[in-house]
C-alpha cells in the first residue's frame, strides 16, 4: 500500500514543487506588523490545500494575533488512533537582506537545494506532510489514521495565543500523539530522532545616560556613558568560559547523565568550520560544543546598540544603549523564574550614572524530553531507516519549539518529533534552504509512520 | 570709533541675521559624501560674503577634500599686526533627525535661541567675525589690523588635509596671532578665556564570530558570540571608577598643579542635570566632574552595534559587532602612540573564538596650552568685559580643536580662542542653538578685540 502512495508522490513530484513556490512566495513574517496581510494569506492558501485534500472540516480560526489553521479527518474510525499534525506557516525576517543571493521569497533551486525564507522553517516539511494526506487519499481514497491538522502563525514569535487555545480547547485538539516536522537531522542523509527540546526566555534592556546625545569632548569625564556601561553590564552576565553568572542559573538544571554523554558521544559531530564558519568551537568550560548545544542552557545576545553607526566618525556620548538577549532552558528551568534571575542581577549589577528599564518577553517555553523507548518513537527510527537506508541517532536539540512542552503538559501526549533539516539549511539567517533529498525522502519516511502509526505499540 | 561699528551692527541686525539664515540652510555636512556640493556651496557663501566686504584676496582653494576659503586684507600696512582669523563652514551630521523639534537646516528663533545644525559650531561664530569686518570696513573704510581669513570645510572630520597646507604655505597663513570662535563660555553671559583644548584619537573595530547569523538554539553552545566577546572587550578598556586601563595610557600625562586646582575651582561648575538630563555626574576616581572634563584624558565609545535591532524578539548568534571609539588627549600625550597603546590593548584582551579587525582613525590631534597672562589673552578678558559687564573666567576644555595644536606646533604663535557658545547649546546633537544674545555682545566683544589688537603688547 505504501508504495502506491510512494509512487504517486514520485509522479506529482513537479507539481507539488510548483505549489510550495507558491506557498514561499507569500512573506508571511509574524514578527513584522508589515506583513500582517501576508500571513493572512499564507493561511488561506493552507486551509484552501487542505480542503481540496478531503479534510471533513477546514477552519482558518481568528486568534488575538495571527489566525490558526484546523482541519480534521476522523474517517479511520474509532479503532484506529488520532495523530494531532501540528506545524507554522510563518517564517522568519529576512534580514540582513542584502546577504541574500536569491530574493528571500523568489524560491531557487541551486545545486540540489530550494532557497527561500521557510523552505526548512517550516513551511517546507509542513507542505510535506499536506502532499503526503493528498497522495493517501488519491491512492487509498482514505488516510491510515485520523488526522487533526493544527498549523499556526505564531511560532518565531513564541506561539503567544496557541497556549490559550491548547489549553480551553481540548475536546477540539485531543489526540493519541502528535506529529511535528520543525526540526532537522545532524547531518544531510541522517535520521535523526529528537527526543528533546529546550526551553526559552528573555528579555530586552536600555540604559539611559544623558538625555540627548551629548558632545563627547564637552562632556566625556562628566557623566556615565551608556555603551560603556552596557559592556560592563553584559559582560557581567557570562563569563569567558561561557559560564553564566546569573545568580541560581544553573540551580535547578537536571544534570547530565553518564548514559546520555555516552548517547550524545555516539551524535555525529557537526563541522563548524563548514557550517558556521568559525576557526574555533568555545563552549561552556567542562562540555563539548555537542553537550552544550544539546543539554546544557546558554545565554545569548542578540542585538546590542547605541550611539552613531554611520559613516566615519560622530564624536558623541550615546544617550542609550539597549540589549535583545534570549536564554535555551533545560529541564529542571522555569522559564519565569530565570527571567526574574535575569531582572534580578541586571539591577543588581548596574553602574550608577544610569538608567535601567527593562522590557521582559513574554513568551517562554519548558524544556521538554520524551523516553526514547517509546513505541511511537520507535516506529519513527524504523520508518526513517527505510526511507533513508541509515540507521537513526537520538538527540536533544538546542533550539526550542515552545508547543511541544504545552502539548506534552496539558495532553499528556507523546510528541514526535520527525524533523528533515540540515545542519545546511541556515535557518533564521540569510539564504536558508531545503534539500530536495529531504524533501523527497522525507515523505516517504512519513508515508511509512502514517501507516506505522495505525497500532500504538 | 568702537561706538560707530558697534552701531552699525544694532542698525543691520535684521540684515546680517537673514542672511546668517541663509548661511545655516544650506547643509554642508562634511562626513556624509551625500553632502559633497552643499559643502561646496557652503564655500562659495563664505567667499562671496568676504568678497562683498571688500578683502582684497578671495580665493575657494580645492584641496582633496572639501574647498579652504582663503582672503586676506593687508591695508593696515606693515607697522600693524597681522592676524589669522580660523573658522569652519562644515557641520555635523543631524541624526537621529526624528528628535528634532525643528527642520536642522530651516533655522528658527525660539525664546532667544537661533536652532540649526551649525547655529553654534561653527557658522553662527563665523558669521560674527564678517560682520564685525564688514562693520568696520562700512564705517571706517578699514580694517583696524591685517587680517587673514582662513576657512575650511573639513573640521568635524578632523581637518585633515587643512594640516598638509597650514605646513607647506607658511607665506601665505603666516601671521602674528590667531583669532578663533569655536569654543564655548562656561555658562551664558559668563566670558570665558580658553586657554586650553584636548588632543584626540581614535578607531573603530570590529569582532567577527561566525561567518553569518546563526539560530542561536541550534549554535548556542558552539560559538563565541561577537556581541558577548564585545562587550568584554569594552569593559576591558575602562572599569567601573572611569579609570582607563589601557596600559601606558596614563604614563605621559602632565599632572594637574595645586595652581590649576585652584584656576578650575574658581570656574563655575555646570548644572549637568539641566544641561545634560543626567541625575548624577560620573567622573575618573580622585577626581571632580570639572576637573575631569577640563584637564584629564577620556575615553568614549561613541557607537556600538551588532545583531537585530528591529522590532521585537530575533533568536540569533551575530555574526559581527562593532564599536567606534574616540580619545581625548591632555598635554603631554602623543595621539599616534596612544592609538598603539589602544590596538595593543584590543588585541591583548580580545577573547578566543572571534577575529578582531581594527579600523585607525587618521586623524588626530595633540592638546594645546597658551599662557593665560600673555598680552592678547589679557586684551581678550578685556574686550568680554566691556561686551558683557562681567570678569572672564579661564578655563581649559574637554574638545578638540586640531588646527588650533597645528598653529602652535608650526607657527609658534598665540591662539586666542574668542568662543560664545553656552552649554545649551547641545552641539553635535539635535536641536543645536545658538543665543542671540551671544551673537549681539560676541560681536561687540569682536569689534573692541580688534580695535585693542592694534599692538601686541
Amino acid at each position: 500500500m505504501t508504495e502506491r502512495v510512494i509512487q504517486y508522490l514520485k509522479d506529482n513530484k513537479e507539481k507539488h514543487l510548483a505549489k510550495l513556490n507558491e506557498f514561499l512566495s507569500i512573506p508571511s513574517v509574524s514578527t513584522d506588523s508589515v506583513h500582517k496581510q501576508d500571513v493572512v494569506e499564507a493561511a488561506n492558501f493552507v486551509a484552501a490545500y487542505l480542503e481540496e485534500i478531503g479534510f471533513e472540516t477546514v477552519e482558518v480560526q481568528k486568534t488575538k494575533g495571527h489566525p490558526l489553521v484546523f482541519a480534521e479527518w476522523m474517517g479511520a474510525g474509532k479503532d484506529k488512533p488520532t495523530a494531532l499534525f501540528y506545524g507554522h506557516y510563518d517564517v522568519q525576517p529576512t534580514d540582513p537582506v542584502e546577504l541574500w543571493k536569491s530574493e528571500p521569497f523568489k524560491p531557487e533551486v541551486r545545486e540540489g537545494r530550494l532557497y527561500a525564507r521557510g523552505s526548512s522553517d517550516d513551511k517546507g516539511q509542513v507542505f510535506m506532510h499536506l502532499a503526503v494526506f493528498e497522495a493517501f487519499m488519491k491512492t487509498e481514497g482514505k488516510l491510515p489514521i485520523n488526522i487533526k491538522v493544527c498549523i499556526e502563525g505564531e511560532e518565531e514569535i513564541g506561539s503567544e495565543n496557541l497556549y490559550e487555545i491548547l489549553k480551553t480547547k481540548k475536546e477540539q485538539f485531543n489526540a493519541d500523539f502528535a506529529v511535528i516536522s520543525d526540526s532537522g537531522m545532524v547531518a544531510k542523509g541522517q535520521p535523526t530522532i529528537l527526543y528533546g527540546l529546550k526551553g526559552f526566555t528573555g528579555l530586552e534592556f536600555t540604559l539611559t545616560g544623558p538625555s540627548s546625545d551629548l558632545h563627547s569632548g564637552i562632556y566625556g569625564g562628566a557623566v556615565r556613558n551608556p555603551a560603556m556601561a552596557m559592556a560592563h553590564l553584559v559582560a557581567s552576565l557570562k563569563d569567558e568560559n561561557e559560564v553564566v553568572k546569573v545568580a541560581g542559573f544553573y540551580d535547578d538544571v537536571e544534570p547530565m547523565t553518564d548514559e546520555e554523554r555516552q548517547l550524545i558521544k555516539e551524535v555525529p559531530g557537526e563541522n563548524y568550520t563548514e557550517t558556521a564558519g568559525v576557526t574555533e568551537t568555545v563552549s561552556e568550560q567542562g562540555y563539548t560544543a555537542k553537550e552544550h548545544t544539546m543539554a546544557r542552557p546558554t545565554l545569548e545576545i542578540n542585538g546590542m546598540f547605541g550611539g552613531y553607526q554611520g559613516e566615519g566618525t560622530k564624536t558623541i556620548i550615546p544617550s542609550t544603549a539597549t540589549v535583545k538577549l534570549t536564554c535555551r532552558l533545560v529541564p529542571g528551568q522555569e522559564p519565569n523564574h530565570i527571567q526574574e534571575l535575569l531582572v534580578k542581577h541586571l539591577e543588581k549589577h548596574v553602574l550608577p550614572g544610569v538608567t535601567l528599564n527593562i522590557k521582559r518577553e513574554p513568551l517562554s517555553a519548558k524544556a521538554y524530553k520524551v523516553d526514547p523507548n517509546h513505541p511511537l518513537i520507535e516506529k519513527a527510527a524504523v520508518s526513517y531507516e527505510k526511507a533513508f537506508g541509515k540507521e537513526a541517532v537520538y538527540v536533544r536539540m538546542g533550539g526550542s519549539i515552545p508547543v511541544v512542552e504545552w502539548i506534552d503538559s496539558e495532553y499528556k501526549i507523546p510528541v514526535v518529533l520527525l524533523g528533515f533539516g540540515t545542519p545546511e539549511d541556515r535557518l533564521h539567517s540569510p539564504n536558508e534552504s531545503f534539500p530536495l533529498d529531504s524533501f523527497e525522502k522525507g515523505m516517504e519516511t512519513l508515508v511509512y509512520y502514517y501507516a506505522e502509526a495505525t497500532n500504538l505499540e
